[in-house]
């Protein structure tokens, strides 16, 4: 029994912040590290934030706890956002706040999973989203999935993931667009996912957190659109990303009515309710979404075209997210993947390393082109380059 | 297997929102309610808010993830706050930002216990901590505790906890001041509490969310400043409390620094990491506590004294917290308790049920004497002192 000093098994094998263990390295380069690690924007919101002194007259209820549902306006605003962006078909019932989309994943794997049970998780993906299922007593299986789509967009799908299913297996987890991958997923994907998740009655939980970071003009389809399976999936966004406020930890999910209650009981045991002070924030941003994410996407799509023509190295275009991944496999020669990585540090530039993405990215490294203003990245790309030409 | 449509095992018998299923009662009843139901306050935040057009200048990194374990600045002057107030012995590397103090909570259970084992939770108690206890597959041992004290503050606390005692015991729960009761701990009964933990190996985790709120000139007395239990115990407080602001989800935790970084496991997982507004919002008001706790809390005990006094019927007087907690059962006379607790509602005063803060106390109820203004509040002493007189 974990009796003091001890702590409970479930957090014994989990890692804490990715990059904990390189914090002390970092911080000893100062502003000299370009931070390309981390998936954040350098901009403050473009849009009009209410933090001013009306806001206190406007909002008189803002500094106490709402309904732990999230409150009634914000709930309205994003209905009308689900239908007209995500073509989900809501209403307020389906949507339960929460802090941030870590947050609403937490809720939905704690509410859908038991000890003992599997969840299919195609990689590479979010390194939170493995811990939290172990949390919740289950197991990962790890299905290698959106780089091998880059290459090869047509494999058949439902056949693939057949492979991995177990009898354990309750629900099965998507990113699109991928972080860290940068891939969107298309219609025809989706639907074959769709349908072998029906097939085998497994939740699917739609991780949305880059909904709205498509470039080209590609659309961020919900697979919860697509017919017959909004009941079976579980939708998470987010306004840290396309809304660029990371600092304020709202995000929301989105499911059936059942669903949202079930989810909601395990809200108030891990935040009793979402904060009402982010609330009031967000009403305005999502009304004037139109106005100013266009202006967000085109920006970000040129900081994506501006670091993938200045390096002098070939790596997969992203098609959504802010993330540049890529294998370093090809500059290895030899060498171990982690004296690169930490050369790559002392070199100035912080990235993630892969192996936090799944057991096959192991040589991998993830750059955000986001999180450092335009001149810093430039910066980044230089530094980039002499790195990568004194390896060949 | 929870397939599509089912859920987790763990949610089944899970409890949302206590007040859920009276919501639509007393939506029914509109403005006219008057709401004691819930805990929480009426005053806006009385201290300087910097919610004004040079926080975003002042402050660049709002909109940004932070340091997971939360912000240097705030960190320093809570170490600063907690070495004054609750003197405990803390450096920066003991204390962990989360998303109040319920996640706080959420967090040190998930850290602290597996599936099978106990916690002594002594009652009343707030009633979510029973369902995080279930949610990490644990069981709640309820320990009759707090209103006694009132009759008979003398008993002896550690042969008495050492009945409820199991070899599967890893923790206990310990909340001074009190919800629902406003029973305030001393010395010597925490003492008793802590050696009995020491003993015995038990994690303490000591709920402090109502720091700060005592009357009479009573101590908050925080079990871990007592010889030899710092490292044995988990210290939760808030900001929604003392600090009036429920609707920016702030609160904190206190451990040794091996605790705190395995918390911190935790809540990277439930979280990521807390709000970096709402950190730099408390700032200030924590370094200016001086200035205007004081007001607060002498506001509130008037609030406490105005109730007591105005109430037709004998109560246990509150030495902290803002609750009234009593039986019903003088007045039942053969009648059901929820007859009375429905009709209390019909009257025009919403209160909590007693069942949900311990199997003890099916027939109490709890009343919020801050979560009103005083008008309204005087409103509802007219009306409980006119349905008492028809009972009698």
């Amino acid at each position: 029994m974990p009796r003091f000093p001890q702590t409970a098994d479930r957090i014994q094998h989990l890692e804490g912040s990715v990059f904990e263990k390189f914090r002390e390295k970092m911080k000893a380069q100062g502003d000299k590290l370009v931070r390309l690690h981390i998936g954040d924007t350098y901009l403050q919101p473009v849009y009009s934030l209410p933090i001013n002194s009306s806001f206190m007259e406007q909002h008189r209820m803002f500094h106490r706890y709402c309904h732990t549902y999230g409150i009634d306006r914000i709930r309205k605003a994003l209905v009308t956002k689900l239908q007209e962006d995500n073509h989900l078909p809501v209403s307020v019932d389906n949507i339960l706040l929460t802090s941030g989309a870590t947050n609403a994943l937490s809720i939905a794997v704690h509410t859908l999973v038991n000890p003992g049970e599997d969840v299919l998780v195609l990689t590479p993906a979010w390194p939170f989203f493995f811990g939290m299922v172990n949390m919740a007593g289950a197991k990962v299986i790890e299905v290698p999935f959106y780089t091998r789509l880059f290459h090869n967009p047509d494999f058949s799908i439902s056949e693939y993931l057949a492979r991995y299913l177990t009898p354990q297996t309750v629900a099965i987890y998507v990113n699109t667009p991928n972080n860290p991958s940068g891939k969107v997923l298309d219609a025809q994907q989706l639907q074959q996912i769709g349908e072998f998740a029906r097939q085998h009655r497994l939740w699917i939980i739609s991780d949305e957190a880059y909904d709205g970071l498509t470039y080209d003009g590609r659309p961020h389809i919900s697979i919860g659109q697509l017919p017959g399976l909004f009941d079976q999936t579980l939708t998470v966004f987010t306004f840290s990303k396309i809304f660029m406020f990371a600092g304020l930890r709202l995000g929301y999910l989105v499911a059936s009515s059942e669903m949202i209650h079930a989810c909601n009981r395990t809200l108030v045991h891990q935040l009793y309710s979402p904060s009402t002070l982010a609330q009031y924030m967000m009403i305005d941003p999502i009304q004037t979404r139109h106005q100013w994410m266009p202006r967000v996407q085109r920006h970000y799509q040129e900081l994506r075209d501006r670091f993938i023509h200045g390096l002098e190295i070939s790596v997969p275009v992203p098609e959504g997210t802010y993330f540049i991944f890529f294998s370093l496999k090809p500059f290895l020669n030899g060498r171990d993947y982690w004296q690169l990585f930490h050369q790559l540090l002392e070199n100035g530039v912080s990235v993630a390393p892969g192996q936090d993405f799944g057991r096959d990215f192991q040589d991998y490294v993830r750059l955000c082109f986001t999180g450092e203003p335009p001149e810093r990245l430039q910066i980044a790309i230089d530094r980039l380059n002499r790195f990568f030409k004194t390896l060949c």
